[in-house]
């Protein structure tokens, strides 16, 4: 499995067919991903042998380290994912989460349809030891300049407060060991910075953060989301889902107004194009392509899900983000803090 | 009481120690509001009355339309609601409500702490009858060009299924008379577009939502909100608080982020400077400043509830918003729509 991994080089699947781009733009990235890295690890591409060896002909990857697995079935994006899977055994990312599970890859990334691949990873690895609901972090960039990990994001979408208990110390470690942050800094999302406010399970989930052993900084609210206050931020699913969802909109909304604005006159036409350039720059780190993928933490295995509209590039760090949770043992230290964090009055 | 006014001019009680900058972007907001309606209203500014004079001093108000109430405690920004309340009887917000639900005003509008503005107007206004709940609505700007209604957004925890309801109809209301959509499309904030997803209260709440005579075109997610594919966008006020002090700070955060970006040379210095002006242009819309207040609905009377860091500009919208709700009659149309539009079984 994942953490046992370190004389041979890393295994990476990737679902050929997730994404709305797929398989050109998957092709495409893990290809960059093996040429920019040089072949540091092997990639197994996972999906219709048939459709992906097209794709492949269109680039140049001789002496690059990647085979195929052939998964003729393809779970789309909207398709209902319980249904799918039971359907759909020969897809990629039953088969893909298959040769994780099977220890003859090391991870398993996917652009494809979430929800499938989170159930799919639910069954097929199974839970990590103590933990009862696995979580699908988002991470975001901060004014700060740090990157702070948002979750549950849509797995969950009713929790209890041990349940958003165990997002904060995945969270924490996420952030320790992936994000940089020393002694990551966790809060709870809420409706105001008292502890008195929220609902029934937000109010007994302060109280059960107050006393681990987490570094609780108290309730965030939602204008605190990208100032950085928080390394970890933990709410439920719901609420993460729609926060994540509306932050991915309104930079697009942004783009277009701005464009519309521009093109209404030459002299607006001409400082737009001048500042077009610097507008990508200064939002650059707000661009979820940027981070490539999101973990989905708690089970037995490294899975890293793409957005939907993945290009190229963020293909390739999904790959990276992959790469990077199978060498620095993510799952052997969420094992390790689940015995250590709980709670101050336990050793 | 606020629908039973005609001949006489309306009266509108301002707080005038609610908000960050108070009481002087109060005082001046009322004025520019009576300088440019000419007198259109009275102004009745409720507060510590040598602070309110002394302010007025700064100011050219020969002529219009306004009196004081002298109410010399202060609930601040920061104080417990229900502490202040009780213990501040003669505080601006109290002595405010009380005027309005005398009959002495049309309406109550204030800046100030928003929490003990909504309990005071559900306690001293009281509910009208059919509401379980009063509800905060927020108005976003969507890039149809429409103005949208999103609520609750604090007001209400906890919801059950028919709270939301009740939110939906007068969501319709205030789209409709206040927004102009002739026939306001309501959806729900869920996780995903299908009937099938959420929780249980969500669930039910789209069931409730679906039988009613309302305009329900399902569910919308949080990319959709800024949109504009739904004119009444439903949910709990844990989410809509969390998602509206969110998009609250985004703009914020843009804008020091290019900036930033804009004082590191020169040239980009330049290019910034041209583009301010048309940032600030193409971006007017989503200044929450520009639509003043927001409403607080369900309660007997008019309480119009402005940003804590509101402008003076944003005073005046505020006082316009109060205005045109007692003008439209929005509690005698909630009235009639609670009969009209709950069951499409019912008659």
């Amino acid at each position: 499995m994942a953490e046992s991994v370190n004389a041979r080089k890393l295994k990476i699947a990737v679902d050929a067919m997730g994404g709305d781009y797929a398989p050109a733009t998957v092709v495409e990235g893990a290809l960059a991903a093996l040429r920019e890295s040089n072949n540091r690890f092997e990639i197994i591409f996972v999906g219709d042998e048939k459709k992906i060896k097209e794709e492949l002909k269109k680039h140049e990857s001789t002496g690059l380290n990647f085979s195929i697995v052939d998964a003729p079935q393809v779970i789309e994006m909207d398709d209902i994912p319980t249904i799918a899977l039971r359907r759909k055994k020969n897809s990629s990312i039953v088969v893909g989460m298959k040769l994780h599970s099977d220890g003859e890859v090391d991870a398993f990334a996917s652009a494809g349809n979430t929800g499938a691949v989170l159930i799919a990873a639910t069954f097929i690895l199974g839970r990590i030891e103590g933990i009862s609901r696995p979580t699908i972090g988002s991470v975001l960039p901060t004014e700060a300049g740090t990157k702070s990990i948002m979750l549950d994001v849509g797995a969950n979408v009713d929790c209890k407060p041990h349940h958003l208990l165990e997002f904060a110390i995945m969270g924490h470690i996420y952030s320790n060991m992936m994000l940089g942050q020393k002694n990551p800094k966790v809060a709870l999302l809420n409706i105001g910075e008292e502890g008195t406010k929220g609902s029934e399970v937000i109010l007994q989930t302060y109280r059960l953060l107050s006393e681990s052993k987490l570094n609780f900084i108290g309730n965030v609210e939602g204008r605190d989301i990208l100032l950085g206050k928080a390394d970890v931020i933990v709410c439920d699913g719901f609420v993460g889902n729609i926060v994540l969802k509306f932050a991915e909109s309104v930079l697009g909304v942004l783009k277009r107004r701005l464009r519309n604005y521009a093109v209404k006159n030459i002299f607006r036409k001409l400082t737009f194009g001048f500042l077009a350039r610097g507008l990508r720059k200064a939002l650059k780190e707000f661009d979820y392509q940027e981070y490539g993928g999101v973990p989905f933490l708690g089970v037995n295995g490294v899975a890293v899900i793409g957005h939907g509209s993945s290009s190229a590039v963020a293909i390739k760090n999904m790959i990276y983000r992959a790469e990077e949770m199978v060498q620095k043992k993510i799952n052997q230290r969420i094992k390790e803090a689940l015995k250590n964090y709980k709670l101050k009055t336990e050793v």
